[in-house]
């Protein structure tokens, strides 16, 4: 199975995608950032980020994608922009008609590090032993999306066959 | 000038096409709403959105988009599918390089009725009147969209211009 995850942002949207299943070996197929200038109009910003994943769809074709869900709670200033990006996502990927899960910052840390709480340099470092990196990827946007990629696979396997048969009658259960 | 003013929204996106310029009569060209059902994935409802605007600006052929500001502060639990759908709106009118403006609920009331703190009432009862319609346009979606883009209108040639002088460059000052 391999899975895009996607950290949605307006300056940087982190994109990882990682091939493996449940109990196998992880590993990890491309990892970056599609950046937009903040000067840039925002309409036109929101049209870069759908080109950069529409190219990351065509050139990595994963079987599904995972986008981390968005809160209103924190980052006030910035959060409108990560919601608009994030619906991006979510749109450019159904649109295509792939199967796409939303997970929590918690869901995410808890996956690859056993705690909801783990910052963000154990959660890199998590990511780099689990993908047998040499290093930490950086910035921590492409972290996050290679471990939403690896949180998506280990929710396993049950859930994503729930999701392809729902998302082929044009329902989901989220 | 024709202007397609969207008040975003998942579960109803306001749409108002008006007619006119700045000391002319205005004239209502289409008003509606996109829906899109709650218990539909959200990814899903997205796509949906895209394909009504995406149909409105095929239909009407606006030479510009008015589109509601979103802020955190109000509304905490329904904001973040408000702004994922304001995300695809400005994309849907950005990717055909149609000059895209935000405005906030208060430019738009005092646009049209004189007042920024103006109830939903007196917008729907002024709306009604600038545009010599026999009832006030329903939902108040629908009558918010038309209030848009007379704001739109209104708020006038000189920014309209600066506006589409600068989009053709790539970049505008907003």
């Amino acid at each position: 199975m391999r899975v895009l995850g996607i950290d949605p942002g307006l300056t940087r949207c982190g994109l990882g995608v990682v091939e493996g299943s449940v109990g196998r070996p992880l590993s990890m197929v491309a990892v970056g950032v599609v950046r937009t200038p903040p000067d840039l109009d925002l309409a036109l910003r929101l049209c870069e980020i759908e080109r950069g994943i529409e190219a990351w769809l065509d050139l990595h074709r994963p079987d599904a994608v995972a986008v981390e869900r968005v809160f209103s709670q924190h980052n006030v200033r910035t959060v409108m922009g990560t919601a608009q990006a994030s619906g991006i996502a979510l749109l450019v990927a159904a649109r295509r008609g792939l199967p796409v899960a939303l997970h929590t910052p918690s869901e995410v840390k808890a996956a690859v590090s056993g705690s909801g709480r783990a910052d963000k340099a154990q959660v890199g470092a998590m990511v780099t032993r689990l993908l047998r990196l040499d290093a930490p990827p950086k910035p921590a946007d492409a972290a996050d999306a290679l471990a939403l990629a690896i949180c998506h696979i280990w929710r396993g396997s049950a859930q994503a066959r729930i999701d392809a048969a729902m998302a082929a009658t044009g329902r989901t259960t989220r």
